[in-house]
């Protein structure tokens, strides 16, 4: 896989749409990647804001061929690829290595709750030694609140010493701020991804690599900006307005409002569809969250002249 | 499907044994579902206890269409069906009926937290007019410790009133009585398994058709024999039995546990292998719960004459 420093930066668990059969629109996903790299935004798809679990393994495969044939670079993809079943984690992640991409992004197996370390261990440890490749790069996927199983530092720090150069960091979603402290105290190098923009800065200063954010499918120029610009002297000032937008946003179930913004800023009611368990979000609430946006000042330049009849216009290369 | 009285009493969440590659076992798998028949014990297969999810689907298909070809009655069979993708459980929602299985055993799609009824709702409704078939009976798995997506009294309501003769009954795993009391009284007639054994006598008394229990697994003689004589005078005393063989398992990990005494009873140490993350007990562990047990005359009857090497044997039918 790439070179470490091509993964630093945004990225976006990218937003799956779906047909009216709730199919996935590859057309409409390969278009929704062109305009995030073109804000220089990196790309991991099936994420659990890409409701990649609601996807099947078949599924995941061919979107996953889809964007590589469509020429989204997949040096910028840090695919999700950790199943409940580490065979499902061995075949994404072999094929993942074979198209090229820059790293995966991988949940524990999240179904069995109050496993041991020694379990979440050797879920890896099969993993790698099954996919067999040195350009394997693991971003562990640190998410409590919805994997219900938590990476311990302990565990975090056997896998780094048993497996140098395939484990090389991770997505803490925890927002749990000390967490990110000690991990990074624990392991100078590791690459660490803050789970949201809201703590992008703290997460640079603290040493991490950037951060990959749900609301990056629809505010990634604006997060990149602060990444870019993290050390100048408005930093702060830039932060607070990313964290009012996302506040906007989270008013709401996180997935939904992106999907009603991407509908509604992009022209394209198409977007509005989500797979069971998760649902739309309602007139009123829709309402609410445009108008709140509205009141910010949001936009999402360049979303908006990609309209339903435009299929074969590609966004601006980077 | 069968009727609905074929699917009455105790069934087990069959274990699911595994070669060393960690592949299936379908051999041993076939053996253990004649034994638990031989008992008069039901086949909960590709449960919670049988690392269903960390089987891929394939591996499901294949297991399902070989205890099939083997000749297990698929009456008694109640495959575990609900997945994350609603897709998945379509598939195996078909091929459960398509070989005429008594019923289905599902989960909510289990990934996603705090999502509302409506869309778990749409997510069993999707499958069921997906399946398009009236001999689909699906019985709820109820199991907000493991899967964290409960199923409340509202949705129940609304998935019986929509689904009349599909959604027939309830695996309640929740270990709370109180909600096994709610459930049948809001639902007369529907079909309410206890989750373990130790709630087996005050679920018969309350109008519930059994239970479905992992340690059925081990003990399945001995628990068909409160079902059987759950209205004599000396139940409280068989479930008070009952109650001691459980405690003294789940000491330790359940299925771990349940491996370690198959292999030990059985004389197969074949048996005591897991998949990540689950790991088996302790030599340490492993001898307590048989000291533990042996102490309270535990056997398995029946099963201690298969051996490895007795592959083509088989268990007497009932």
């Amino acid at each position: 896989m790439g070179a470490s420093d091509i993964m630093r930066g945004v990225l976006a668990p990218v937003v799956t749409p779906f047909k009216a059969d709730l199919t996935p629109n590859k057309q409409r996903l390969i278009r929704h990647c062109r305009w995030l790299l073109s804000q220089d935004c990196g790309l991991a798809v099936f994420g659990t804001n890409s409701e990649a679990n609601s996807l099947t393994m078949d599924e995941r495969f061919e979107l996953l061929d889809g964007l590589v044939e469509a020429g989204i670079d997949p040096r910028r993809m840090m695919p999700g690829t950790g199943c409940c079943s580490f065979l499902d984690s061995v075949a994404l992640c072999k094929r993942a290595v074979e198209h090229g991409c820059g790293g995966v992004l991988m949940l524990p197996p999240f179904y069995y709750k109050d496993v041991n370390d020694e379990g979440i261990y050797r879920n890896f440890a099969e993993i790698i030694e099954r996919v067999g490749d040195d350009r394997l790069r693991i971003y562990l996927y640190h998410f409590p609140q919805m994997s219900a199983v938590p990476f311990s530092i302990d565990l975090v720090g056997r896998l780094l010493e048993d497996f140098p150069g395939i484990v090389v960091g991770m997505k803490d979603s925890s927002g749990d701020r000390a967490n990110l402290e000690a991990i990074m105290e624990a392991f100078p190098g590791f690459e660490m991804f803050a789970g949201n923009e809201t703590l992008l800065l703290a997460n640079m200063r603290l040493g991490g690599v950037g951060c990959i954010s749900a609301t990056a499918n629809i505010n990634p120029g604006g997060i990149v900006n602060l990444f870019d610009g993290w050390e100048n002297d408005d930093a702060d000032e830039i932060q607070k307005g990313l964290n009012a937008i996302r506040e906007a946003v989270q008013q709401f179930p996180l997935i939904p409002a992106m999907k009603q913004m991407i509908s509604y800023y992009g022209g394209d009611a198409e977007w509005n569809r989500l797979r069971p368990p998760l649902i739309e979000l309602g007139k009123a609430d829709g309402n609410k969250l445009i108008a709140d946006l509205d009141a910010l000042g949001f936009a999402m330049p360049g979303i908006g002249d990609r309209t339903p009849s435009s299929d074969t216009r590609t966004c601006p290369s980077r």
